[in-house]
């Protein structure tokens, strides 16, 4: 053998630079940037919309159950992974959303997939909105279904879509709000539109768990579908619950299926026993305190108002998010670092992770966050936005 | 309107209760049984393979952590959801395997998801192992690639579909050891195929870290395959680690590409502080007593010699995964439950959970269980088999 000829082992994975180098030229790579536990950034990033991450309650009940349960759930939920906080987690969450049943997954991401495969299948069409989140995307390829996607926010599309389908069942699927530009989804019309269509309704409510309705159950909830026998609701344990894990909400029929078939369920290992104490004691906060929901709509709808009068191109927030476009991928890039630098951290928001063309700037209210941050915030955000 | 029309909304999921009324006649209805904290059931069902989700050391660092840091993540990992703890785990893993590089996901699941999809594509050849887990099984799915499923553990046809393909890029996919039977994939003749056919080779270890090779370096290390340019490990920090989470371990340049690529890696929110501490905290436990995996792998060949020895169809034990064959679904479901009633807890593998047509009991080698444990569980076990 040449000892000067190449490795072809080397070379397997010589394509990735090909790609690595395209997206820098693009600028598009991602890097991680780690946290320090003690960072002082102003955190208008993350989607600990109720500031329960850091409640001493949450997080005096994540350190009990750690200690009190072991660290790992140890197997799947339907060997050993199943703990009763598991189960009173369910039930509790199943009570305050107005649903018969709930079943927690590890993600919210294994949620949507679970959904979405277990409740369609070959014989279904699956009908979305355009704008849907990744895990739901991931879950209609696959679902083996047929798919049909409309236009965004579109009732009158997703009935024709719905109404033209070759299958006898089908499913609409939709984020409530969604997660780039925090905008709602019509529920009621979509809710109409699939009764008429006789199709279930499977609705992420990742942003709208906490923050939405009456005491944040939820924008089902909000939009008078909780306990609808043909609704089914997604939603995250990692936003307003400060938590991590997922959870599908529905008739109890609907659990039970999921119990039997979803494959990112039955073949996962179960939610760690801290996530799950810290779900079911986030929930108890919310309960006796609903007054937080409303002012994190309260701070979106502040810093929404105060950029918009400082002439920055604003959404209207009908939740915690709250997006500014940004003329350019760069800008938006550029924009984001000056802030950070400034000591205030926003997301910022490129194709392909944009549902459009549209960079942006992607802000997240905070119920704890302070008169005094929300001024700093405008004000680091102002002073560094590009010139139009 | 008739009142007395049902109300189509309520049939929407009718088509449940049918699929639901089939699965209770074959047998094969699931049913979720928590268990308490102080359970005290001898677990020989769980995959806590080296007894750390109980550690002290290990809980305690988990508790800690939620204090410290919060109880989640609080975003994508590109986001607000990488800690310090985070890279601290990443650098100390890929040390441990001896990559390179290493990303940690928020579950095995999704990190086998997130490494298939992005390492394959629409001109790629998949080529996997027919007993592969569901997970990888998910990601072939999702990956638009060519898919060839070959024989179980055959490094000769997987030469021959890696030979045939009509793609430029190749992968080939296999677990390390496999969950059902806990048998070992020939890793090193796969990699001599994938080599000689310019493939990439990706193994799941979850049943091989902290098990298998030197000090529980993993089944990868064991087969002299440890930082291979072409060898990316997957593998869960929910079995031997006694956490959450999962982790792709490979090549710098392949880690660099889930950052920009893997959509489970990109749209879900990071692995929660005390999960990844917890993780941080059993790999040190690991590597200050090297013998804990040996003793893991000691307690499964008893097992099995002694539950052969009383004439039962026991697997060969390759890792900690001891499999006893059933005569049928509902033998195995009678002995398994027969076990738990005497105070021993075996899983119960069967159809479709099981990769050929035979139920089985799946019993886990724990580091911790004592002589008297083994004794009780091979008693119990053998006392309560079916007549064959
Ligand atoms: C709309 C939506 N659905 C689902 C998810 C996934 O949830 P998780 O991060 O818990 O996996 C997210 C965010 O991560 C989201 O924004
Ligand atoms: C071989 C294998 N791969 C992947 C997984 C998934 O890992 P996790 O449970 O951390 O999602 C499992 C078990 O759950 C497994 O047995």
């Amino acid at each position: 053998m040449n000892p000067d000829a190449p490795d072809p082992a080397d070379q397997v994975f010589d394509w990735l630079d090909a790609h690595a180098d395209d997206r820098r030229r693009a600028g598009l790579a991602r890097q991680l940037r780690p946290r320090a536990h003690d960072s002082d950034l102003l955190d208008l990033a993350g989607n600990d919309y109720l500031g329960l991450a850091r409640d001493k309650r949450v997080m005096g009940a994540a350190a009990a159950a750690a200690l009190r349960w072991g660290t790992g759930s140890t197997g799947s939920r339907l060997v050993t992974g199943s703990t009763d906080l598991h189960s009173e987690l369910e039930f509790e969450l199943a009570r305050f959303c107005g649903t018969q049943a709930a079943l927690v997954f590890s993600s919210g991401f294994t949620a949507n997939l679970g959904a979405v495969t277990a409740l369609s299948g070959k014989n279904c069409s699956i009908v979305t909105d355009s704008h849907i989140h990744a895990s739901l995307i991931d879950g209609c390829r696959l679902s083996r279904a047929e798919i049909a996607v409309t236009g965004h926010c579109d009732p009158a599309a997703a009935a024709r879509a719905l109404s033209t389908r070759r299958t006898e069942r089908a499913v609409f699927v939709t984020d409530s709000v969604f997660s780039v530009d925090g905008d709602l989804a019509p529920l009621a019309e979509l809710a109409a539109a699939c009764r008429q269509h006789k199709a279930a309704l499977i609705v992420d409510d990742a942003h709208g768990l906490g923050v939405l309705g009456e005491g944040g159950r939820g924008a089902v909830a909000a939009a008078g579908l909780a306990g609808a026998p043909d609704v089914v609701i997604t939603a995250t344990l990692s936003k307003a619950l400060g938590a991590q894990g997922g959870v599908v909400l529905g008739p109890r029929r609907v659990i039970r299926h999921l119990v039997d078939n979803a494959r990112s369920f039955i073949f996962d290992t179960g939610l760690a026993p801290a996530s799950t104490a810290a779900a079911l004691a986030a929930l108890s906060v919310v309960k006796e305190e609903p007054e937080r929901p409303a002012r994190a709509l309260e701070v979106a709808r502040t810093l929404a108002e105060r950029l918009a009068a400082a002439g920055l191109a604003v959404s209207e927030p009908t939740a915690a998010v709250v997006s500014v476009r940004a003329p350019s991928p760069d800008a938006a890039v550029t924009w984001a670092s000056e802030c950070r630098e400034a000591g205030v951290w926003v997301g910022c928001f490129r194709p392909p992770s944009v549902p459009d063309s549209i960079s942006r700037l992607r802000l997240t209210a905070r119920a704890d966050l302070s008169e005094r941050e929300i001024d700093r915030a405008v004000d680091v955000i102002t002073r560094h936005a590009p010139r139009a």
